[in-house]
C-alpha cells in the first residue's frame, strides 16, 4: 500500500456502489505486498493475504452466487482451501496450513476476485437478487471488512516474524511526537436499566442482538483508554513480576510465553514494531497489543477495574463514531487529545465480559448460523474499533471478541470502577 | 470407606465439634485406601488423596495457626509442598507433580493432621483465636469440604487408569435398577428483578457476594436433570459426529480428544466406571462427568440450551436444600424421581454462565483473596452440589467452577428455554 | 522447470566453467516455480526453495569471497538469514522459520545470486583464489549439488501439503508403463579386507576418509533394489500391523505417525504423489520415500537384512556409475532393468550402518568442519544416489546420511544377507 | 534397604541356590523403601520398583512356569500389567503410566513373588525343567539382574524430583573425602584383528554374539575414567555454551533441556544427589549421570575421543573383573585408585559404537527374540558395569546401551585417541 488516503467511503449508497467501494478497499490494503508476503501465515491464528483476498470472494460466491444465481464456481477445490469454518457447507483445510497454498497464486486469486466481483456486479445490474440475497450480500459486505482489519494485523505479525523486521508499506505515515498523556478524568453514570443490543433497523451481526434490557449499577468510566506511558509505568514497576496482579490463567501464561511488556514493544521500552517498521514508543498513545490478561492485571494495579460491555455500551450510546480508523491512513493509534470524547478508534478495548449470547439469541438461519454463535465460550468481548477498521463498520452495539491470551489485535484498555 | 455411612452431622453446632466432625469425615473418606492409593495422580487437575489430607491441613496451619497464634510448622518444606497456588504466602510444588511425593508418606501425613487437630483444639479450648481468626477457621472448614469432593472425583479419576479399574471401597452401595427417565416438565418463570447472590448473614465464600439485583427475562426451567437415557439417545443419534451442534472449541475437543460418549460410559453405552467399579448404566439417573461442551450441544440437539446462573439461582431461592448428597453414602447419582423436586445434589449442573466477578465484588482480606477471584476467567459456573458433595456445605447461592473441558467432576446438566 | 533436458554437464573442465554450470543448473530447477512456491515450508527439515538458493550463494560469499578478497556483502541481514548451522561464523536463522522469510524477495535472491556469481567469476578471471579458497570453491559447488537434490525433495513435500496436489513443473515426463518386478538375484562375495572411504586424490567430503581397511565378513547382495510391486506385497500382507518386523522405535514410529504405506502412495497402493503430480505406481521401480524402520522392517519380513556400507561400498567398488539421475529429467525412479547393473541412481539405499566417523576422522579444518561431523549421530548411512542426484555429484564412496524416521528424500532399499 | 551388606554371592552353585540369590538379591534392594517409594516414576523410562518388582516375576511365569509346567497365573491381568515390551506374548500397559497402577499394592506384589519363586523352586526341586526352559530360567536371573541396576537408577531418579530430596536408605555408607584426581596415563594397542563377542560356552546375551573378528586399528586408551574434577574443569571453562564443542543432536539437547552440568549436580558444583542425599561432590570419583552428548563433548574439549565399542573389548579381554559394584554396599562411584586397574565397575562407560547386531547376529528363539535385537537403532553401547551392576552380572563383552541424551545411568567415560 502506498501512502495514499484510503479510498474514501462513497457518498453513493446504491449496492453496486457500496459492493465496489469495500471490495476496492480490500484490494488496496494488499496492493503494496509481494506475492510472497501474501503467502506469510506465522501462526494458525492469523491467515495470509491471499487467503483472506480469496476466502471473502469465496464468501460472496458461496453465500450469494451458488445459492442464489446459476452460477459455476471460479476453479475446482477452492471450495476446500476457502472455507473458513463453516461445516454447514462442507469440509475445509486445515486452518494451521493456509500458509502452505503455493497455488492458487497470487495473480489467479486475483482473477478470482474480478471473477466473482463480476458476477455480482452483474446480478445487481439485473436486479437478480431477491430480498434474502442481498442480506447475504450485506453481511458478506461486513465480513469483508473484518477481514481487512485482519489483513493489517495479520500481516503486522507476519513482518514480525521476520529479523529483518520489514515496513508493510514503502511510504510510511508521518511520524508523531511522543507527548504526555492528558490526565485522567472520570464520567459517573448512575445505576439505570438500559437497552442494550441493537434494534431490528439497519445492519447487525446476530450477537448485537436481540436489543434487550440490562440492569447496570452505578459506574464510573476513564474518559480515555491508557496510554503507553501508563502502561510503560507499570511494566517499570516490575508488574510482569508480580503474580498477585494476574488472574491465574494470566499468569500461566506471563510464565509459559515469557511476556515482559506488550506485544511488538522493544526491550529498552523505547520502540515499537510498526506497520511502517521499528517507531519511536508515543507515550501519549492508547497503549495496544495487550492480550486480556495484561489488560485485566494492569487495570488491579492501577487499583480500577475494566468495564463491563454493558458499562461501555451505556457510555457510548448516542455518541458520535469520530476516531482514528483504517480511513485517516495512519494505521496506528494516535496520541490521545486531551479534551478527547474518545470511545472509538484506536485500539479495541477489552471489557469484563465474557462473550456469551444475549438473551434470546437466535443465529442467523442456514449456514452463515456458524458465523457468530458458535464462538461464545472462551472469548471475551471488546469494543470500540481500532485504527485498523474501517470507520463505516463500527456501531455502538458492535460485539467484538477474542481469546484472553490474543495480542496481535490492536488491543488496550480503558479503566473503569465502581460507583 | 467402608460401606458404612457417612459421619452423620453433629447437632453441637460449636466451632470444636464442627471442626471435629469435619476433619473426621475427611479421614472416613480416605480411610479404605491404601497408601499407593493416596499417592495416585493422573492428571494435573486432580490431586492425590494424601495431597488433599496433608493441604487442608496446611491451610489451617498457615492461616489460623502461624498467624494467629504461637506455633511452628509441624515439619521443614511442608510449607513448599502442600501450598496449592497461594502465591501471597510463597513458592509452591508444581502442581503436576504432586504425585510424585512418597516422602512424607501417608503415616506421617495423618500425623500431621492429628498435630494441627490437636492444636486447632487446644486453642479453640482457651478461646484463643479472634474473631479474625475464627473467621479463617470457618473458611478452612468449607475448604475442607470443597476437598472432600475432589478426594472423590479425583480417586475416582486416578483408579480408573488402572486397567484392572478397582473399586474405592470394599462394599458397594447396593445396585440400583435402570429404570427409565420420568417424562419432563417446565416450570416457567416470568421477567423479574430478583436479588442474587449471599447476602451478610452467614458463611458465603466471598465470589457469591455482594448481593445484587439482576434483571431475569422470562424463561422455563426443566423440573429435573438431563438422564443417562436421555443423553444415550444423542450419542446413538451421532451427536458426536455433527460439528453444526457444537461449540467451536468443543467441535476441537471433541476432534482431539476423541470424545465418543461421557467420561467413564463403556463403549456398548451399557455400563459405566464408579467409585465401586463398572456398574450397570441407570437409565433413569442423571447422566455426569460431562464437559461443558457435551451439556451444550446435548442442549442444543434437545431444541433447548442451558440456563443461566441467574435463572438457576432464581429457581432454587427459597428450595428446600435436599437431594443426594455424600451423606447418602451412595456415591453416585440416583435415579430421578418422577415427581422429583431435585435442584440439589446428585450432578453438579453446567449453566451458561462464565464465571465472573459480581458488581462490586471484593476479593477476601489478605492471601486467602487468592481463593477465588484469581480463578474468573475460561470457567464456567456450575450449581446445585452432587453426589459427593457434603448437604451442609451448599448454597443456592453457591457458585462451582471449572473449564469448559472438565469432566472428571460430577458435572451434568438441566435444560432451560426462553418463555 | 520445463520439460527441458537438465543442462548437460560441461566438457571445459576449468574453475569458470564448473562455476557456472552448476550454479546454472541450480537456477533451472527453480525456473517454472513461482514467488509463492519458492516460499513453501512444510516441516523444518525441509527448506523453502529460496531459500536454498540464498544459502548456497551464502556459502560461496562467506567461505570464499569474504574470507579470501576484498568484497562486501550483498545485503545487510543475509549472514543471519542464510547460515544453516554453522555455529562458527555466527548466530542464524530459526530453521523451523525459514518459510516466513518473504522479504527479500525471490527476485532479490535472484539478484544476490547473480552479484556474488560476478564476483568469483572475476576473481577467477584475476587468477585471484589461493589454493586454499579454490579448495572451499569445490566444496561449494559439491555443497550447491547436495541443496540442488534438496529443492527437488522439499519442493515435492511442499507441493503435497496443498491438497490440489500441484504438479512441480508444467511438462511432465512420459508416462511410465507399470511393468513387473525382474527375478531377484544375488552376488556373492567372500570375507576380504577391503579399503573403504576416499583416498587422497580428487574431491571428496572429510566424512569420506581416510580410506582405511575393514574386515567384511562373506555376504550376499541382492542385485537390484526392491520394487513396488514387492513392497506393495508386504503392506497387503499387514506388514504395517506386525509389531515382530518392526525396530522398536520404528513401531513406536508407526503407531504415532499412522503410516500404513510408503510417503506419497494413495491409499489404495495404486498411485503416488510425484514430481508430475499423481501418477500410477510402477511396479517394476525402485520403492521409494521409505524410512530406516520401514525399509528394515520390509527386510525382515522378506527373511533378509539391510547391507552394511561397507558391504555396500565393497559391492560397488569399481562399478561403472550409471543410473537413473537427475540429469536424464525424469525425477522419479525408473524400472528395475531385467539385467540391471544398478547400484546408483533411482533412489539412494538405506544401509544398516549408523553414520559414525571413520578411524582416524579429521573434521575440515575452519568453519567447514561443521559440514559433516557434527551430525554423526541417531543417522543411518544411505547410499548410491537417487533420481534427484546429479550424476557428477556420486561416488562409490559417497555417504549421505538421514534420521531413520526420514520418508521425504528419495530413499530406497536393496536386501543383503549372510553368506 | 538397611546399611547392611549385600547378600554375599553363593557358593552353592546350583539353580536352586542361584535362583533363590538372586531373587532375595532383589527383595533386599527394595526392603527399605515404603509402598508409596515403590509407586514412583517421575518419566516413563523408569519404571517403579514395585513394577519392577512384579515384571521380573512376570517374565520367569511368562516364560518359565507357564510354557513349560501346568501352571496358572498368579492373579487376572498381571499378564498386561506386567508385561515390558513383549508383543509376542500379549499387548501391554502403557509404559508411562506404570506408577498409576495402586493395585495390585506392594504387599501383593510381594504374595506374587513368593507364589512365582515357590513353583519355581517346587520344579527345581522335581527336576521338572527342560534344558530349555532352563535356558529361559537362567535369562530370567540375569534379566532380573539388569532390573536390579534399573531398581537403584529409576528411584534415584524418582526422588531427585521430591524437593526434599529424601535419601533411598536410612543409613548411608561412609562419606568419601573428595581427593585428587590421579594422574592420566595413557595405554597404547597396537593395531590388530581382534576376535569380539562372547563364545557359545557360558552364558551371554544374544546381542554379544556372535563372536568374529573385527580389525582394529591402533589406538591407546586411558588407564582410568574422567573425574568429577575434570569434568567440573570443563563445566567452569563454559563447555555448555560452546556449540563447537557438540555434536548437532547434542547442542539442541543441551538448549532444550537447558543442561548446564551432570544431572545431579548442584548449580555451585560442590555437592551432588546420590543414593543418601545430597553429598559432597568427590573430586577423583568417576564423573557419572552423563549422556552420550555431555560425553562426547567433553572427549572433543579434551582433545581425545570416546573408545569404540571393540577398543574398550580388546582392552578388557582378559582383565580382572574386580572394581566398584553393587556388591560394595557403596551404590556410588568410589575415587579412583592411583594405580587403578578399572575397566570395570563404577561406572558405565559411553563408548562411540552405535548398538547394532553383529555380523550373523540371530535373535534368541521366541517371544524373548524381543530382548535386544529391536533396540538396535538411536542407541549407543556402554560397557564396564558400574556401582549399581551386580559383580556376578558383568562380562567383558557385556553390551549395555540407552539412548544419546539419557543421564539417569551411572554412566560416564573413558578417553581414547587414535595411535
Amino acid at each position: 500500500m502506498g501512502s495514499a488516503a484510503i479510498v474514501a467511503c462513497t457518498q453513493d449508497n446504491s449496492w453496486a456502489a457500496r459492493f465496489a467501494q469495500v471490495r476496492a478497499q480490500t484490494e488496496q490494503l494488499s496492493a503494496g505486498l509481494s506475492a510472497e508476503d501474501c503467502q506469510l501465515q506465522a501462526m494458525p491464528d492469523a491467515s495470509p493475504t491471499k487467503w483472506h483476498l480469496a476466502h471473502t470472494t469465496w464468501f460472496f460466491e458461496t453465500f450469494v452466487l451458488l445459492r442464489h444465481l446459476d452460477y459455476r464456481r471460479f476453479a475446482a477445490g477452492f471450495d476446500y482451501l476457502f472455507n473458513s469454518y463453516y461445516h454447514g457447507v462442507g469440509p475445509m483445510h486445515i486452518r494451521a496450513e493456509r500458509g502452505l497454498i503455493s497455488r492458487p497464486d497470487l495473480a489467479t486469486v486475483r482473477r478470482y476476485r474480478q471473477h466473482v466481483d463480476a458476477a455480482v456486479q452483474a446480478a445487481l445490474a439485473q436486479d437478480a437478487l431477491s430480498a434474502g440475497a442481498l442480506a447475504l450480500l450485506e453481511l458478506g459486505l461486513h465480513h469483508e471488512q473484518q477481514h481487512q482489519e485482519l489483513i493489517l494485523t495479520d500481516i503486522k505479525h507476519a513482518l514480525y516474524a521476520n529479523p529483518l523486521r520489514p515496513a508493510y508499506r514503502a511510504t510510511a505515515a508521518a511520524a508523531t511526537q511522543p507527548g504526555t498523556s492528558p490526565a485522567l478524568r472520570w464520567r459517573r453514570f448512575d445505576e439505570a436499566i438500559v437497552a442494550i443490543g441493537a434494534d431490528e433497523d439497519g445492519f447487525a451481526f446476530d450477537n448485537e442482538r436481540p436489543r434487550h434490557r440490562v440492569l447496570v449499577p452505578a459506574f464510573a468510566l476513564a474518559e480515555r483508554p491508557v496510554t503507553n506511558a501508563e502502561y510503560a509505568e507499570f511494566v517499570r514497576a516490575g508488574g510482569y513480576a508480580q503474580p498477585l496482579l494476574w488472574l491465574s490463567d494470566g499468569w500461566t501464561a506471563v510464565q509459559t510465553e515469557g511476556w515482559q511488556r506488550p506485544l511488538y514493544w522493544s526491550k529498552d521500552l523505547q520502540s515499537e514494531f510498526t506497520l511502517d517498521g521499528e517507531r519511536e514508543l508515543i507515550a501519549a498513545a492508547p497503549v495496544c497489543h495487550l492480550s486480556y490478561y495484561e489488560a485485566d492485571a494492569f487495570a488491579r494495579w492501577a487499583g480500577a477495574r475494566l468495564p463491563t460491555e454493558f458499562e461501555w455500551e451505556r457510555a457510548a450510546a448516542n455518541r458520535l463514531i469520530n476516531g482514528n480508523f483504517v480511513d485517516s491512513g495512519r494505521l496506528h493509534p494516535a496520541p490521545v487529545a486531551a479534551d478527547g470524547d474518545c470511545l472509538f478508534g484506536d485500539v479495541w478495548e477489552w471489557t469484563a465480559s465474557p462473550y456469551v449470547a444475549y438473551p434470546g439469541f437466535r443465529p442467523a438461519v442456514g449456514a452463515v448460523g456458524e458465523y457468530n454463535g458458535k464462538f461464545m465460550c472462551n472469548q471475551i468481548v471488546l469494543r470500540g474499533g481500532s485504527c485498523a477498521t474501517p470507520a463505516a463498520h463500527i456501531r455502538a452495539s458492535y460485539r467484538n471478541f477474542f481469546p484472553p491470551p490474543a495480542r496481535w489485535q490492536f488491543s488496550g484498555l480503558r479503566l473503569a470502577r465502581d460507583a
